[in-house]
């Protein structure tokens, strides 16, 4: 099996869907044949030919089913291949939709996923097991996904028991993938920072009014990046890391913000020396006051 | 009947996508066999072939239908297998929409949810009743469902009566669900809190012009979050929890800005005894007035 | 036939998905049989089968289609049974979508909408009338539709002429909806309220230019809305109620700045008697402005 | 041919959806056949035991294809009628999407547009030729479509060569509709002229800041309503009515606020005279100002 | 192969969908037959009936299938002529969506991309190699695509190496597409341009804290336009022309802000000297700072 392209992973959903093609091979000889002179090395059959031909000499086809699926699946080549020896090769290509239930957003968007398409026999395994066939086995190298790096795939063959008690051969074709992380630093971090440095110059001045409006503008805007970034995501019930430091800068903003407005109070009730010194903390607390919010807030996760 | 995956809830157009594997065991006696020695302990066949057995056999297959699904189903398996002593083994495993009609958004985001799919049978209850399969019920463990957490399910059997009269057995698997709450407290409460906390420290400013401006900032603000909450939901005849929660807030921030408008004018017209007087009264009674207004909204529900 | 689920109503393409069940029962003498004792009261059969049967017997299948239909229709049951005096009865449950032409939304959202599903025969009226089954008709008691209120359900047949001059009988379920005002209660009127409130509250103060300021929020605010309401509806060519209602508060916000602009400028030039009239006629002019506004709106609709 | 329904204009995606009914009447003298006295006045028949009859008689169906469909099509309705003299009656009644490449938004929204569904004949002209069915051509009269005006239908039969260099009888249905203009009206065009009226009311006032502060919020305006519009069209080419309309007010809104600044500038540095004199000018010449920059707009078109 | 028409160009998904049609030729002696005098030049057969004729004649039909397809394809003409001396020609007209994963954004959106249809043979080149039919080779000129300017198109024929080791012939059909620019120049420079027009002639007065607001709205409409764009295209790990222009518009307008906060502090402390030195040197180098910004981050792509 392997996986040609990605259509889309969808993260909401928590699925996928590609197009894999499946090439499954063993030998029946009730299916040899003499080969003619001249004629192809094999024969080929379409699928509801082949059923037919089994059928014919007796022979039970190992069905198999995609246990991960979700909703259709659409063909776009199926066939079988039968060999003189009795080899018999099935191809079957198909796009669908695969459940990807092991999504963990905690690390988001620093996260790793895992992936996978499973595929299991209808026969037990007394009868039928999987084994890799290390040559067909792979993700293709043009993926078409722009959004995550794969970076690792494998497959594996493992037996589950059935709800009849047998044992059944399943066939895992798994990949890993993490996120390229410039979207994040350009359409989040970048602007923050620089909102973050504006916000800050403003302390300069003892103009305590200007800081609080400053103050209430970059509220405005992290509630709307924290909408946006939640949109991405399913509603979870944990908090993920971007999550975290949106929180914490939040927290912090509004100290600040609760900062100047005593600084005005002080200012208006005369007490400059008051207001002087906390001005100064002020100014140099800024940044490590947001470092200390954001980072307190990543290591509470 | 187990659900294995939930594919989407759609709360709006209240139903859910899901996959599910059916399981029907019955016995027929006019298929039991003879078992082949080392054969496999069942015969496996297509349910086109099952269906043609079961004619040339003069025997009626128990047909039924999902009673609440929409649209059409997509079948990823579906198979018999058939036992020496006639014992029947029906395997569907699809993914299909089901209507969820009793959605109840009174308590949003606070509401537990039913959701059930029901299978009834096209035989009357004189010919074929279910009985559920104990082993063979649940809701799988991966059900790629983040936003809402599944805590209890149930399978239940009873009759009903058909448009002609007869009754006819009908299977139901429901389960239940409430939501996360962790995104409405982070995207939501948290945000409105801060801000209130940032509009209340402004009043520790004599500045009565300011205080409007914020007062009307944080209505501007409300009005874009009952819009994103509105947009969540089908368009009820009922208020929400939240709604009423946000509608309490809404009056009291209007109660707000109408007090500091009229602080001005006293202000202005250099009544600063009574002034001062509601001034104080606005700083003492901000948060008790915030949730006594929360706390009627929700009692009127 | 009956109306089971109301899917979706999609006010903006003018259709309507629904999930139904079609019960057609007729007689035909030439299926009548003789019943064996102890069996079922009726036979069952797919519809595959049933047809084969009716041509064996060299019967007619009075065949239909829905005149309304957009797209496919996504069958969840089909079959027939054929009781011992040869009534025949076809069972057909199925979702579809339906056009829903007769949309007219010049009361909205205040507007009651007329939805109905027509089946057509396909053999002329002299062969074929449609009698309605009255225990089969209606509409199911959990549509699972929130937003509109199903209050009526009426079921018609009539005869329509074909494209070749022979009649064709017709059954249509029609039903009629109206909407929950609730959410453009919470979500327009009540916010468009208490922004009004609190621009009419900054009347009190003699700061004109906060005013205008105020004004142009307003202003801002009903262009959001006005956007917000158009993408609900299609691009129609008339207006709708709403649609007058927010033409009307526009005009007169409008207004309202300019009287404010006018009082800034005579107090600029000293004039302050006359800045005082015209204040003192806009502060009791205001809601009866606002009023006739809306009315004359509505009224020339 | 008739169209039925319009489900959707794609004006981005450049098609359209639509029920059509396709009617399709020739004589095969292979097909006549005695009546039976009594029996309907025809022989209805499925498409496919049409087709078996057909082949069994030695007659070629006249294939043909819908030229500009794109995607699938849905049929709700296909048969044949056969009459006694060898008249046989196609119908065809299916929703699909047919390509509308054709559409030129220069003078958008007050463009006209056509649109076809265009049939083309499988066998080359020498055998087959469309003759329009006059009484079974046009457009009905409920298209379900709110925001289009249909105002011309036509059928127009033609013969273009394929690929093999032999001629193929063509069928075009095809209609023209321009849009209802009040939805450009009450969003855009009305909310435009209040904000330049409230604009320009503010130019009575000396307050050269405030004048350019509302300037900003126009422009602001301006690029929101850009990119409201922007979406509603494919990323074209060339500029239409609109974007000139709105480019035309963007620079006029520019070059004010340049204006604003430099009165500003002047009332600094005491040139009062200067001042006064631009400042007049720009009372009177804003409005002629913004005609010129549409209409100079709207003609470099 | 021709394409005939381009449905949607999908640059997030990296894929299009697309209506070709495909069109096969080559001889196979068996199937020639004796030209009846008077009956069409060639006999026409449906799929399913040409594979049946080939199978009675124990003929192999060359399969092959869309190589780079994704989901399903909906044919909407299908069908084989067989001429006299055993030519076959086989014609297939879809609709299928394609990946394209060759999609590359640096330039974006002055960028060219690549798309191709693939075609491969499902026997080995001993048995079928592909030959361009130049005479049915292109790309239709009504594609109802006006977002791109497809500029070339090109047939390649080449061979892959299985995956068991047997060389395939594939053809491809090639097309190269760019933009439209205008859609960028309306929407995006501009409005930046006019925005910036205004931001700088702000200079010109010697309030600081005006441009230091309207510095703050320049950076928000920046961020603004960046998430417009950002979902314009997929998450990329790599930056786009547009991204590098709005990142040096961005790292400007930041520095300006702070000029401007320090050209107030000096002012506040009475050092004019120094912020009059700093003012002009602001407002010269206020459009070369712009113009070095944008191209030094368009020159560190």
């Amino acid at each position: 099996m392997t996986l040609d392209q990605i259509v889309e992973i969808d993260q909401k959903s928590e699925n996928f869907s590609a197009v894999y093609t499946l090439r499954i091979r063993y030998r029946e000889p009730a299916l040899a044949y003499e080969p003619t002179p001249g004629a192809p090395p094999f024969r080929m059959l379409t699928f509801a030919r082949a059923m037919e031909e089994l059928q014919t000499h007796g022979v039970v086809w190992p069905g198999m089913f995609l246990a991960n699926q979700q909703g259709r699946h659409d063909l776009s080549r199926q066939g079988m291949r039968i060999y003189p020896d009795g080899e018999v090769l099935y191809i079957e290509r198909a796009t669908a939709v695969f459940q990807a239930p092991d999504f963990d957003f905690r690390d988001f968007p620093f996260d790793t996923q895992s992936f996978y398409i499973r595929v299991e026999s209808l026969l037990p395994d007394s009868l039928f097991v999987f084994e890799p066939l290390s040559e067909h086995i792979g993700v293709g190298d043009q993926l078409g996904e722009e959004e995550w790096v794969v970076f690792t795939s494998a497959a594996v063959v493992d037996t589950i028991t059935g709800a009849d008690g047998l044992g059944y051969s399943r066939f895992s074709l798994g990949f890993q993938a993490n996120r390229h992380l410039l979207y994040y630093v350009v359409r989040i971090f970048v602007p923050m920072l620089i909102i973050l440095v504006v916000s800050w110059s403003t302390f300069r001045l003892k103009d305590y009014m200007k800081r609080i409006d400053i103050g209430i503008t970059v509220l405005l805007l992290l509630i709307a990046f924290n909408f946006t970034l939640g949109n991405d995501l399913p509603r979870l019930g944990y908090l993920t890391a971007v999550d975290a430091f949106i929180a914490g800068t939040f927290v912090i903003t509004g100290a600040v913000i609760l900062v100047n407005v005593q600084l005005r109070i002080w200012q208006h009730q005369g007490r400059e020396r008051e207001a002087e010194r906390l001005d100064r903390l002020a100014r140099i607390g800024y940044w490590p006051a947001y470092l200390v919010g954001m980072s307190t807030a990543l290591l509470l996760l």
